[in-house]
């Protein structure tokens, strides 16, 4: 198909997908003509994928770029392949906290960490992110928050069982790797809106008479 | 203290403070002298609160004006004041899917909810996120991921009712609401950082030899 048709079938304008074509996020058409160049399955599923991480998930381009790369790089073996996708979507975000809340944020993920008898490499940014949040909820004075982090991790490790187990259903390794990606970050707004909404709902219960 | 004195204890930088006394985030000191203003710990508190916003969870200040707002508004009933909190948290991200993809994950989304007995106004836009989040999944083709929609909710509503005991367990109305925000927006980077060491350290058991 043309540019204009390729446009209509994605719902994305022709002038943003000539952008994803200049910036190599979206592989070049085939010629059919000195200036013409013809689309096809690869590069509707391509743009859609492109959508929801630039959409949904509000990921800068520059990171979008790095993790088409990383899904087109069929070289490496595929955990390194996704770790590479994994490491590019972990938020790096940093709060300032004070030594001694930073220690014992370090201990207690440490020890979350060993209980669990989870395999993380030391340089994982989510490693450092983790670390991070709970220094800030001690620096905030809601210790009570995260003395059950253990029962967080427990939750957590129960969907993640889920995703992989949907995400492993996918017959070749290019979906495979493309399942990651959507379920790493559309995973993450589908989480966070079920909390805020059994958040709505057991606190009005909670709460309405207080 | 001084101006100074509150920006050491903080370690937010003067002109900041004054960024946000301007801005109205952050009350005015008693004033000791014809120039000069005295702070105390509510400032301290709040100042902590608002660069957790800022810089952790990336809450825009037009927003954590907001949220500061609703916190101060102490005549509404508590859990209005949260609700309201809570609305200015939520992230509305809206991504293009066909309408079939939407009224699909439409009749899903308010089965879950039936089936769960959860109490949520149709207006709450963590309920527009979770359909646009559920279209976009089916829209990607990957109807597989949330197949086990009702599962990702059973593991939420697990924890989420531990973060309700914690922040219930506050002695004044003040901190139960400071603690609701911080554990809104904290816990989703908690949880996120969490699911992505979870994914990392299952992922790299399962896919090792593939």
């Amino acid at each position: 198909m043309r540019i204009g048709e390729l446009s209509k079938a994605t719902d994305v304008p022709v002038p943003t997908i000539k952008y994803y074509l200049r910036e190599g996020l979206l592989p070049a058409g085939e010629l059919s003509s000195p200036n013409q160049a013809s689309y096809g399955d690869t590069h509707v599923r391509r743009l859609r994928l492109i959508r929801a991480l630039v959409e949904l998930a509000g990921v800068p381009v520059a990171t979008v770029k790095e993790i088409l790369e990383s899904l087109d790089a069929d070289t490496e073996p595929l955990h390194e392949q996704i770790g590479r996708a994994h490491r590019a979507l972990t938020p790096t975000r940093r709060l300032s906290a004070t030594e001694e809340a930073r220690d014992a944020a370090t201990a207690q993920v440490t020890k979350l960490i060993h209980d669990r008898g989870w395999t993380v490499e030391p340089s994982a940014p989510a490693l450092a992110t983790l670390i991070d949040t709970v220094a800030a909820f001690r620096a905030l004075g809601q210790e009570n928050l995260i003395a059950h982090l253990d029962a967080y991790a427990d939750s957590v490790e129960r969907f993640t069982r889920f995703e992989i187990d949907a995400v492993t259903a996918n017959p070749t390794r290019d979906q495979l790797a493309e399942s990651v990606v959507i379920g790493t970050i559309l995973g993450e707004t589908l989480i966070a809106s079920l909390r805020l909404l059994a958040q709505e709902s057991i606190s009005a219960d909670r709460w309405k008479n207080r």
